[in-house]
């Protein structure tokens, strides 16, 4: 089963922009952070995946909450709660940094905005960074105010995502660098505009502040869109997969590590940054992981969508258990099906031959890949 | 819209239950903690009600994540996150705590479950209470662990509970007392069973340790309710709508206090016990509130699901709004429809006319009500 009945309540929160994607049509949710995500409109994954390589689609990623950290022990806060050196980033520069426990166990994979050297912004993935960053804060005693600001994050992915931007936002929108945003005017109030998002072919995510706008922020970029054959869109799971874009809560949770995770080069591991996790971490560093991220294409015709985990075997489908599939979905470029995987050691090697065993009864043959995909 | 397809994935995780409940033709669900909660089983929900209070059900609440504090400062760390006074809670007892912010915001609402004087476990509702647990003891530096253990509640509730638990667990689970707990074999392992559930019959929670065995239990407790007209059920929302029991991100967030949320009975508020918002709490208390929970009885025929807030007015539809719906669902008991709303001060005394706009834009007359119903 892939799908069931979502019960709505006020708890599963709506965004500025659900009664668009309602009006679009949507027939999918997932939630995340405790609001809905929009997950289909009636087409097909491969469709989507398509569309988005060669159009634009513009996504409502407002569960991609903020948590923003602000004062004087802002850098401090957030120094101290990742294992990548911030100590150079500069305003206006956008960071992916993991989020560690004591145990050096991944408590979510954010985007970190730089807004200003005492104000931060961080755009979560699903667990509640809010409260851990304001526990770590207050326990500490630090000199910081954390808070979950009305800032609600609306992407325009895809090859033509730099024109429409600049049809409604100026040419300016074209220098904006990869990881780097800029504030530009909508209907007279500043907003953030970053060249950022999780899609393959990228594009930009406007961090809407005052959910009041969403509305006509939806409907701008529509309007702007439709002559470059805009649709609603959602991140698509083959896309992001052969990006290698990870997902919080399926590739991997507070059971792995960020080099598990493959994030070994977001991470000082020498131990002459202090943050929650330090020693763990530099631990484990020296002694080596005994699984990390991988690619997995296979084949047996197009999968179904990966609702549990699938696992993966060596030698062929008796054989021993090297991994799972937490996330998957059919390549139309590939013509074959890609997952990830978290994959042991000694069978992790690009080309090594698996099986993966799907919910629905099939032994699909595959093999590792790298990750992004070639 | 009340329902859409939720998109299944290794990140909304499922339980030791949910191929059970899948078998016995789930029909909806909800997420919380990143878990599946079943929300229907293909009847109404006043079916369920009527069902619920003359039989007995067996509900999938294994979203209520434990989160076990335990080592040298456990009790330190878990009394610095309520106001309630925990001091003289012995081993054995269960306690409603609300926990609380700097400010007094409500995060979470669990139960407290006294397992020792150096281990507690929190049942909680949709937040990542863990998060802010290991936040706060990393912070201060307090020696605890903080983690979610292999425990997955199983509630048995309904009047024929007691008699359906007797039948598997021996007569001894009669004595639990209300808000106790027992240890009780199952298979040749150790069960913590307290008299607790979110209905207004109550009834028993197994708080079972080892999803391995979630299977079995749920097998066992079906079998030994069939003679008792057992159903698979779930959180019935006019049942603990009628109870007076909230829902966290319903009824309350972290902009609403424990006062506000009826819990004053749950807090000292005179600044003798250290916990976080002391202060602000103490402070809210001499100034008295501005809104407070109540219940909101009303009519116009059985209303629809409430998927989002119904604004509710005084002096008519055009007058002041006072509140807003949060949970509503119609009472088979009551031939009326009732609700639960924050109500401003000056319109919540019990029997103040309302109007509740409901979301099919019926204008519904109504009443406030006191909690629980009569």
């Amino acid at each position: 089963m892939s799908t069931s009945g979502l019960n709505m309540s006020r708890r599963i929160r709506r965004t500025p922009y659900t009664d668009r994607v309602e009006a679009h049509g949507v027939t999918g949710f997932s939630v995340v952070n405790h609001m809905l995500l929009p997950k289909a409109f009636g087409r097909s994954v491969a469709e989507d995946f398509i569309h988005l390589r060669e159009h634009v689609q513009v996504w409502d990623v407002s569960c991609q909450r903020q948590v923003e950290i602000a004062g004087p022990d802002a850098g401090h806060l957030v120094q101290w709660m990742t294992p990548r050196d911030i100590s150079r980033a500069v305003p206006g520069q956008c960071l992916y940094v993991p989020l560690i426990d004591e145990r050096a166990g991944m408590i979510n994979d954010p985007v970190l905005l730089k807004l200003a050297d005492d104000r931060y912004w961080l755009s979560i993935a699903d667990s509640d960074v809010l409260l851990w960053a304001k526990g770590l804060a207050i326990g500490r005693g630090l000199d910081v105010s954390v808070d979950e600001p009305d800032v609600s994050p609306l992407a325009v992915q895809g090859p033509k995502a730099e024109d429409l931007m600049a049809s409604v936002f100026g040419d300016a929108v074209r220098e904006i660098r990869h990881f780097r945003f800029g504030i530009f005017d909508f209907r007279g109030t500043r907003q953030v505009i970053a060249r950022t998002g999780y899609s393959r072919p990228g594009g930009f995510e406007v961090f809407l502040r005052d959910g009041s706008l969403g509305p006509a922020l939806w409907d701008t970029i529509w309007k702007a869109g439709m002559p470059l054959g805009i649709a609603p869109g959602c991140p698509n799971v083959p896309d992001r997969i052969e990006a290698g874009l990870l997902s919080y809560g399926n590739e991997m949770t507070r059971a792995n590590n960020p080099l598990e995770c493959g994030m070994g080069k977001f991470c000082r591991t020498d131990g002459q940054v202090e943050h929650v996790g330090r020693d763990a971490l530099a631990r484990i560093a020296r002694q080596g992981v005994e699984r990390q991220i991988r690619g997995i294409v296979f084949d047996g015709g197009p999968c179904p969508p990966c609702g549990k985990p699938w696992p993966v075997t060596a030698e062929g489908p008796d054989g021993p258990r090297i991994g799972q599939v937490t996330s998957a979905g059919w390549s139309p470029r590939l013509g074959r099906n890609v997952g990830l995987s978290m994959v042991e050691r000694g069978h992790w090697d690009p080309g090594q031959p698996v099986t993966v065993l799907s919910v629905d009864g099939a032994e699909r043959p595959g093999a590792v890949s790298g990750l992004p995909f070639a």
